[in-house]
């Protein structure tokens, strides 16, 4: 970097991650572990398979400057990368994140953002990295484990197996439009929106229940069954499709970032089961996998003809 | 990210990071891991513990766009990240890409350099993410492997110690004015400043041979050596700084991008011994540690007077 900044830019660069260490850092680091300081951060060994995700958001791209906040930005980068090791029925580790942002940016506020997302989740934030930009974003980088062989695909649905997704859908894109129209931060919709959670101990006990396929609704439904039918390479019937209070059929099946899991299983009763006693909302039943790849319905009906066929 | 984005935006999202996938996707996939394609990557277990980094490089900033490549963007990137896991003597397992760029960019040629730096250091690319933006950026997380508590830190150099580096300092530097000058790609400082090689093996074999501490010369010695020494509580004596044919001492002192690793050890015959042992270069030995905190000196003289005091 130093052949393109000056020296003053890395003493500044210095102190404000030093700053930054102290919002984000972790208060107690496991013995044997090392979070940021150093070239690279160590973490204690990994039971099983180590899982791994990137992901990017783009302040204005993935999230609207005029209604949201840095601190949202922070946040939902953060949900958003736990949300794929959930995904897999991972247990995080670790997460690092990379921030680009004009000089004069509040990165403290929106490294608060992301030490709350941490600390919802339990997720320790173990490294990060700094740049100038034109744009503000953030790329979230989560390490996570999952017992050796277990990690949970989204091409395993088999014929017959019931499809579930975590919970009600479109609260996040019924909150944006609510935002958008007026609606104070407060609103519990507007609230879906700016400080999602990633489904982790619901990904934890799909796993541990054996179900046969994952993964999660980043963007809607409507899109993300088609990828997880076409993985898997069977074909759907959906019977119906949960609506939250407040939202359309519409941001239901079309609107992302609820980060409601979509499962399939071969064991509905057992599925719930290990929901309930582990004190988890139980999964709502919405449809049955189906042997022929062409099959994708909704309450009879193609679904082809609610207007997705082109996104595929 | 539906949200904010058209089903059309969704396909073509699709289509591309298939594309990519080509790319940058790895021909034998072990058995039992997962790269590119689910919610996450799944790697085999990892031995000892896990060594993460992310380093984000951004187009304009980080490389200047008049004189190089989103080629040289993309295997910078890579090399930039690879290099922190080399300064803790880790072994490198997979790289994870988040590419932000603005549409109509050329999206393969900047991954082309990603799988080019990916497969010279052997480390698959086992996932990544794609947004849109203003700005061309990659932010790239590495994962490796080193034995439980061998990871080599920054803050375990101890009076005595001599200090090493493993090459000849100022290429890269030299290399970046030259090019501006009007030098070839293929001038040999113009390729060390545009394919520079994260020191992976260099790395293993120091943390093989018991170094006391270990970090990669990514901002310049000049500035660096005194990170070390400040995480090690400790000073330092430089007899002499190396500099490669071509570079100025300017350029080897405060230049970056080289990638050499820095090295102290109380064994200095054992860490010479396993780099000849396995073909690589003898470092350099170019100094001492020292236990007063305030002696920094080059050839006697207080290192402040060379103009550093203010990165500090």
């Amino acid at each position: 970097m130093s052949s393109s900044s000056s020296e003053n830019d890395q003493a500044r660069e210095d102190n404000v991650l030093e700053r930054i260490a102290q919002i984000v850092g972790q208060r107690n680091i496991p013995a044997g572990e090392v979070h940021i300081g150093d070239d690279a951060a160590v973490l204690g060994p990994f039971l099983g398979q180590v899982v791994v995700s990137t992901d990017v958001a783009v302040y204005g791209i993935h999230l609207d400057i005029k209604h949201f906040s840095l601190e949202d930005l922070g946040f939902k980068a953060v949900t958003s990368a736990l949300s794929d090791l959930a995904a897999m029925g991972a247990h995080p580790r670790g997460l690092a994140v990379a921030v680009s942002a004009p000089p004069g940016t509040d990165l403290e506020q929106l490294h608060r953002g992301i030490a709350l997302a941490s600390e919802a989740t339990g997720c320790p934030v173990i490294g990060g990295d700094l740049s100038s930009a034109t744009d503000t974003s953030v790329a979230v980088s989560v390490f996570g484990e999952v017992p050796l062989g277990e990690a949970v695909l989204r091409s395993g649905a088999k014929d017959g197996d019931e499809i579930f997704v975590t919970g009600v859908l479109g609260r996040a894109s019924a909150g944006l439009r609510l935002r958008r129209g007026g609606a104070s931060l407060d609103n519990e919709l507007v609230e879906a929106q700016r400080r999602p959670l990633a489904r982790i101990n619901e990904g934890i006990a799909a796993r541990d229940s054996g179900v046969s396929a994952m993964m999660d609704l980043s963007d809607g439904i409507g899109l993300d069954l088609h990828r997880l039918a076409t993985a898997s390479k069977v074909g759907f019937a959906l019977r119906h499709v949960p609506i939250a209070d407040g939202a359309t059929l519409q941001e239901a099946m079309s609107g992302g970032e609820d980060y409601e899991l979509l499962i399939t299983t071969s064991d509905p009763e057992k599925l719930i089961a290990t929901f309930l006693e582990r004190g988890l909302r139980a999964p709502i039943s919405i449809g049955t996998i189906v042997l022929d790849s062409e099959t994708r319905t909704l309450e009879g009906q193609p679904i082809e003809k609610l207007g997705w066929q082109h996104q595929l």
